[in-house]
């Protein structure tokens, strides 16, 4: 009984998940991202990384947008920095995986968490000869932000793909997922990106700016399938799977979380709250809950975070290769 | 009968204001905010300008965001690259009026429009000797950048005040409004920004992150109370006042600029078309209708615009002190 209700629920995802792709706005360049990814993850898969092939991580990061009219005027957003993924990317490279890093277009990019609001007007001056000066007091931030973003992507270590509305984000993930199918359990997904729960179909969607002439406005909006069932069943099966579950709520954090690793078949999920989340966060899988703290001032809980997933992304590997 | 009606429209607009602004979260740092205008006024209002007193000129740019949950983690942006905003900053300093820039963080800032989307990591590479230099394409841009920034800036030209909330936009231009009421004519706003019309009130919205457990989501937006009456009624009664008015449909977008200039009883309503604003607008005006056009790829429409508004706010002086 239980297994059919789960089987008509796939089902039921699947059918939703392949609307939602017919109805969406074509995504543009859809080829040269394919291309892209294509080089990117042949040149990667080529090379040996810690036991066995290099591996690869697709970080997604920061918010999608759910526009309310189709000639975009208004949008639904949500809230990301960015500052999770892109620290999460520092990590992985720094343990020898190559990253696809799906970020919000203008969110935080890997190795400029240091870095000021507006770097150029806040860390560089013109010197009286009109030559260009970094401040002393980044001087730091600047090199090791420009350095080290320099490094990764020469390397080809780095590939990043930028996205702003949902139907771009849920596009991208699957180019990205199916063509990283090839590198089998190698491949891991840390899906940090705060994704839209609810959308606007495109096809019912208000053409023209919403008119404000008179009372207020009414809006219902759709829920956005759960692609996580689809990226494990369909685009990438044998990749290790991680989710993250954000709550402003503890109360109901912990069992969201549960409830994800199962539902979706997720290998781990990463269970933060709002106000902490710098500070703490929970790594569910199937035999705990482990917290995870930033160990001081000078480090981030991404640090013993990514070193946890890298040891449970190997066990995977070896199990699967058992 | 009409004039009763009228009356009431303006009470009714008072009444809805007062209570958005009792209802609204506090804005922090209120009183620093208070402090830089009241330095920043009394320094310029003793300068001499173009004829008389110098100008202050009050631009708002970029899109305000409405939250959908007091712990925001969804919100309703508009769309606005900030743009217009920081163009027509440049092209106010230049004809001599000193500028209160109210922007969206995160938009495009005066002298930074022909920079790449992240100058840091597009414009500046680290040289053999780990020195930061700058990319030879982009030096140009870095410089007038940096350079024609810091000038206004140091110069006691430019304060730039940053809002992402409809909350925190509307509390601070209440604040420069009053501010600048003792500069009577000469005071200008320049309304660029992209207000949302509708909100969800504080005290109605969600507490915590809403939850997207089964089916679609019902919302209720209000609408956003027309400030511009009131800014033009109470705050700010003798100053010129340019509001914006953009539109994705051409058909509607003169009938909606003449309707607000009446309403608000602006001086000036710009009408834009969406996919055309950056060639040209339409300065709707009590005696006209003036289309303004770009000159050539070299140049802004904000170049002529700006330089009509000069014009007739030169006028409207002229008037008002005969």
């Amino acid at each position: 009984m239980d297994v059919v209700n789960n089987l008509d629920a796939v089902d039921e995802t699947s059918f939703q998940a392949k609307s939602f792709f017919e109805s969406a706005p074509l995504l543009k360049d859809a080829d040269s991202i394919s291309g892209k990814l294509t080089q990117f993850i042949l040149q990667n898969s080529s090379l040996t990384g810690i036991e066995g092939p290099r591996r690869v991580v697709c970080v997604t990061s920061g918010g999608t947008t759910v526009p309310l009219e189709q000639r975009c005027v208004r949008y639904i957003d949500n809230f990301s920095s960015g500052h999770r993924g892109a620290t999460s990317t520092e990590y992985f490279l720094k343990s020898g995986y190559s990253v696809i890093f799906l970020y919000r277009r203008g969110t935080c990019q890997p190795y400029c968490r240091s870095l000021p609001d507006d770097p150029l007007l806040e860390c560089f001056k013109l010197a009286s000869d009109s030559s260009i000066q970094v401040q002393e007091s980044h001087a730091e931030a600047v090199k090791s932000a420009i350095g080290g973003h320099h490094d990764a992507v020469s390397q080809g270590y780095l590939l990043k793909l930028p996205f702003t509305t949902i139907f771009e984000y849920l596009q991208i993930l699957r180019l990205i997922a199916t063509s990283m199918k090839i590198l089998g359990p190698s491949a891991l997904f840390y899906l940090a990106a705060a994704v839209s729960d609810f959308y606007v179909p495109w096809e019912s969607m208000a053409v023209h700016k919403i008119q404000s002439a008179s009372g207020p406005l009414d809006m219902r909006l759709a829920q956005v399938p759960k692609m996580l069932s689809v990226l494990r069943k369909e685009w990438a099966p044998t990749a290790f799977c991680v989710s993250f579950k954000l709550e402003t709520d503890t109360e109901i954090l912990l069992e969201k979380a549960g409830a994800a690793l199962k539902k979706y078949k997720m290998h781990a999920v990463v269970a933060n709250e709002l106000s902490t989340r710098k500070e703490v966060v929970i790594l569910v899988t199937e035999s705990e809950k482990k917290l995870v703290y930033r160990e001081n001032n000078q480090s981030d809980v991404e640090s013993p975070l990514i070193k946890l997933l890298v040891e449970k992304h190997s066990t995977y590997i070896r199990d699967l290769n058992a």
